[in-house]
C-alpha cells in the first residue's frame, strides 16, 4: 500500500501510454484530469492485488470510445462518478475499490480520478496488461466474469445501465450507446469480488507504468537511450526505425481505425513498415510480411525521446522506433487467442509469439 | 372499473389499430399475446383515469421499434416483465398501475400482458390518443414529465436502463439500443404519479378502441358500411378511395419508413393519393397537394371490411378508403405542434386542422 500524489502521475501516464500500444487514451489529458482530482480530494491509496480482501466489491472504471474524439471532447469530471453511483444503486452495495480495466494514457489514470473523488483505494492491476479496443477483451472474460451490470455516463448528464446475456452483447449495446453519447463515454463494469480480481486480472500494471515512465525520464536526463531502456525492461524487440510517411485514420462505428506507413531511414530494419490499428495497434507488416501481431504489444516510440505516440498523435515526418513486447501469458492460451488473436481482427494468420519471430537476433 | 376477458381483445386490437394510423404494431400479434397472458394469469382490471389514486405509481408499457420487424420476430412474453422489474428495482417502489403509451394493435394490447402477468390494474388512457413514432411524442412531455428512468428488454435476455437529460435524448439512446436488440424491444418509461397521469394523458383510449372494433364487427354483421360507422364515431372525413398501386418501404435507423401510392378507382375523390409514413402515416398528398397531416389521424381502412391496415400489411391491389380524423386538442397547441407537427417531420407547411380542410363538404 502506498499513497500516489500529483507528481507521480507524470511518469505514470507516460508509462501507461507505452503499454497502451497506440490506444488507451491521451496521456496528457489523463494526467491532467487525475492531477486535478488529487489536488481537490487528496492523494490516492494504491494497494497491491493481494492486499484486497476476498469479499471486496471492486469495480473497474474507464473511458470507452474513439480516442480521436476524446482529444477534442474533454470529460467534465463527474461522468464517471455518476456511472459509479448508478452501479452502486443497482447493486445496493458500496463499492470498496476501483481498478484500471486497461493500460493507457487515459485508462490508467481515469481510475485515479474515481479513487480520489470517491475516497476508495485503487488496486494496482488491470484487465489486460495492455490496451485492447473491445469490452469483452479482458482477462476476466476468460474466467467467466460478466461485464454487466455496466453503467455508462456522458458529459451532458445522460446515464445508462445495461445487463446482457454475454460480454459480446455488452460490447454491442455499449458501443451504440457510446456513439450516441458523442463517441466517448465514461464506464463502470466487470463488477468483481476481491477473490475474482486476484485470480483473473493482471497484477502490477500501474506500478509497471510508473516504472516505465520514470525509466524514460531518467534515461533521457542521463543522456542514455530511452528506447533501449524500455526494450530491456519489457524483454522487447526492435522491429523498425523510420519516418512516418502516411497516416490514414477514420472514426468508424465508434472506433479510431486506420493504418500508418513508416519508411526506413537507414534501411537497417527494412524499407517500410505498415501498422494497422483499431484504437490499438493490431499488426505490424514489414516489407509486406506480418512481423508482429496482437496479442503481443506493438509500441511506437519517439526515436530520440522514447516517449510513446498514440495513433491520434501520429503525424507525417515523426521519427519513430517501433518495438514489440510479449503479452501476458493468459492471452497466449486458446481462450485468450480466441478473444484477441489476429483471426478475431480479420487477419488469417496463426499467432506467433514475438520471441519466436525475432529470437535473440535483433534483440536490443 | 371493469374486468377485461380474452374475448374482449378481439374488438380492442382492431379498434386500436384504427387509432394506430398505420403504426402501433400488428393487431393480430398484439391480440394473441394479450389473450395468452389473460388465459394464463386471469382477467385484467381496467380502471378509469379518475379512479387512480393521486399517489399511484403508474408505468406505461410498450413495444419500441420497427413494426415491420415485429411481424417476424415475436416477443417471448417475459421481456416486458423484465423491463418492469428493472424499473421497480431502480425506483425501489412497487409499480401499482400500467397504462398504454400509444394506441395501436400492439401497443394497446401489450399493457394487458403486463397487467395480467404483474396482477396490477390497467388504466384506460394513453399518451397520444393515437400512435406516433418517437418517444418524446407523448402528451406527458408537454407537462414536463421525463421519459426516464426508462427500461428496455429484448427476447434474448438483455436489458438496459437509461436516464437522460431530456426526452429527445431518451429517443436517441433508446433507438440505438433498440436497433441493437434486433430492431424491436419492450419498454417501460414515463413513470407517472396518479395525479400526473390525470393531468397529462389522454383518457378513455382503450374504451374507444374497443368501441371502434365492435362498431366495425357489428356494422359488417348488419351488412352496413363500417367505414361510415367509423367516420361518424370519430367525426372524420373521407379523404380518398382507391386501389394500392405501389408501396415503398425500408427499415431505416430503427423505423419503418416509406410511402404508399393509391390510385383512384372512380376518380370521385381524386386521381391519386400518396401517403408518407414513419411507422405511422405522416401526410396524405392528393394529386400533388397535402390534404391531411400529423397530428391529425390519417387512417387506411379496407374499403369493404372497414378493417384498419397497418403500413407493413399494405399490399399492391388492396382496395382501401383513407380517412382523416381530428387529433386530441393537446396536440393543436404550439407545444404540441412543436413536438409532432408537420415541420418536425420535415414538411415545410403550416398545420391546418382536418375540419378546416374538409369542412362539411365531403363529410360522410
Amino acid at each position: 500500500m502506498r499513497q500516489v500524489v500529483e507528481a507521480d502521475l507524470e511518469d505514470l501516464a507516460i508509462g501507461a501510454a507505452v503499454l497502451g500500444t497506440g490506444g488507451g487514451g491521451n496521456p496528457y489529458i489523463g494526467k491532467l484530469l487525475a492531477q486535478q482530482a488529487i489536488r481537490q480530494h487528496g492523494p490516492v491509496t494504491l494497494v497491491d492485488a493481494d492486499e484486497v480482501p476476498d469479499d471486496a466489491l471492486v469495480v473497474p472504471s474507464a473511458m470507452m470510445g474513439a480516442p480521436t474524439v476524446m482529444v477534442e471532447k474533454l470529460p467534465r469530471g463527474d461522468e464517471i462518478i455518476r456511472a459509479f453511483k448508478t452501479l452502486e444503486d443497482y447493486l445496493g452495495r458500496r463499492i470498496t475499490h476501483t481498478v484500471s480495466i486497461e493500460a493507457g494514457g487515459l485508462n490508467s489514470t481515469t481510475p485515479f480520478s474515481v479513487a480520489a473523488q470517491m475516497k476508495i483505494p485503487l488496486v494496482d492491476a488491470d484487465g489486460m496488461g495492455r490496451a485492447f479496443p473491445e469490452i469483452q477483451m479482458v482477462t476476466p472474460t476468460m474466467f467467466g466474469i460478466s461485464a454487466t451490470p455496466m453503467a455508462l455516463a456522458d458529459e451532458k448528464g445522460n446515464t445508462a445501465l445495461i445487463t446482457t446475456v454475454d460480454n459480446r452483447w455488452t460490447e454491442r449495446l455499449a458501443r451504440s450507446i457510446t456513439v450516441d453519447m458523442g463517441a466517448t463515454a465514461m464506464i463502470a463494469l466487470f463488477v468483481l469480488s476481491g477473490q475474482q480480481l486476484k485470480e483473473s486480472m493482471v497484477p502490477g500494471t500501474i506500478g509497471l507504468a510508473q516504472e516505465l515512465g520514470r525509466l524514460i525520464r531518467e534515461t533521457r536526463m542521463a543522456h542514455g537511450d530511452p528506447v533501449n531502456a524500455i526494450l530491456q525492461r519489457l524483454d522487447g524487440y526492435r522491429v523498425f526505425e523510420g519516418k512516418v510517411a502516411d497516416v490514414k485514420r477514420r472514426t468508424e462505428a465508434g472506433f479510431a481505425k486506420g493504418e500508418a506507413r513508416i519508411d526506413g531511414v537507414q534501411g537497417d530494419t527494412g524499407a517500410s513498415l505498415v501498422i494497422r490499428f483499431q484504437n490499438e495497434h493490431l499488426v505490424a507488416i514489414r516489407d509486406g510480411e506480418i512481423v508482429a501481431s496482437v496479442p503481443d504489444l506493438i509500441i511506437v516510440l519517439g526515436a530520440e525521446t522514447g516517449e510513446p505516440i498514440t495513433t491520434e498523435e501520429l503525424r507525417y515526418g515523426f521519427r519513430v522506433t517501433v518495438i514489440a513486447t510479449p503479452c501476458d501469458g493468459k492471452w497466449r492460451t486458446p481462450a485468450g487467442l480466441a478473444l484477441v488473436g489476429p483471426r478475431y481482427f480479420g487477419y488469417d494468420i496463426d499467432y506467433v509469439p514475438v520471441e519466436e519471430r525475432f529470437g535473440a537476433a535483433v534483440r536490443a
